[in-house]
């Protein structure tokens, strides 16, 4: 028997199926069969059904990959190579999971934008979450609020749209070419 | 009756709710009472079926928006003016449409970048096309070859990450901003 707790092995196998064919494709039979669980322990640990699960998948996702991006970001001896990490780092990532392991909320954040507000403001809170964790990172390396602020939304948005060409093209060059030209920016931005 | 023709009105119905809910939320029978059609005639138009008539969606909503895209970009006199307009328009369309009428296919293209390789092939093609696109203008303008694939691939990228972003903040803000900073790098590698 596993040693994850039933709870979280749902959680995973949800994860896994919403990141790998996206939301709606993801029934619950799957994500208990991929949890090794009961379809009654989905109930019974997810009240609200998948609607429920997909919200806390977003929201615990999302702030994990906040904590991975951070600790590869904060790795770095200054922004322009930090932002030059995430890209890169994020491109062998995908390479090596075969295209697959892009951001964990993108396709479900597409999907639901216009179709379920309840995970529509989840995606927003952890975008919001991820531009201000790195607004905060620019700003403290000397750069001009506004400034930071639009820069931190450049590197948030540039990786999001370089895993959606990354993704369809099978190819590393979208974060490496986006990367590059955001961290470029960055650089620019410093104080003298 | 409607005078498009029936095959349009399907497609067109398949093209306005893969925009709005994605490609798997998406039934036959709905798209055919979306086109006012009988359910035969999606069979008797495309034999292959909702695969079939999502490559010709994709293929088809690329172009178009391609077209459109190049509209906007050569009605500026400079490049740096056409990154401005590109973003600035996209944001007054989704702002507009209730932050519904973004990238045409960007959500088919994460849904099954990992499930269907006939459809992650076109979404690809169009990607290419599209990037292909910027690359021409951006070298016309005398931007180095190298400098220009990257810059396009930061134009498509950032587009597409934004886009994400504001649909689901419901926010502009992403495309101004992400706009902002990939036209400042097209001005800084532009000749003297």
């Amino acid at each position: 028997m596993s040693v994850v707790p039933t709870r979280d092995r749902i959680r995973d196998s949800a994860a896994d199926l919403f990141r790998h064919q996206g939301y709606h494709a993801t029934g619950v039979k799957q994500i208990v069969q991929g949890a090794s669980a009961p379809l009654a322990s989905m109930y019974h640990f997810f009240p609200g059904g998948k609607e429920a699960l997909g919200e806390e998948v977003v929201r615990v996702g999302g702030a994990g990959y906040q904590e991975l991006v951070e600790t590869v970001w904060d790795a770095e001896p200054g922004v322009v190579a930090s932002v030059h990490a995430v890209y890169d780092g994020a491109a062998a990532v995908l390479e090596a999971t075969g295209y697959e392991d892009a951001c964990p909320i993108a396709t479900v954040a597409l999907e639901v934008a216009s179709t379920n507000e309840t995970l529509r403001v989840a995606t927003a809170d952890v975008f919001d979450a991820w531009i201000e964790s790195a607004t905060t990172r620019l700003t403290a390396a000397g750069i001009a609020a506004a400034d930071a602020r639009a820069l931190a939304v450049a590197v948030v948005g540039g990786l999001e749209g370089a895993f959606v060409l990354a993704r369809a093209t099978r190819s590393t060059e979208p974060l490496h070419a986006t990367g590059a030209v955001i961290a470029s920016a960055v650089a620019r931005a410093l104080p003298a």
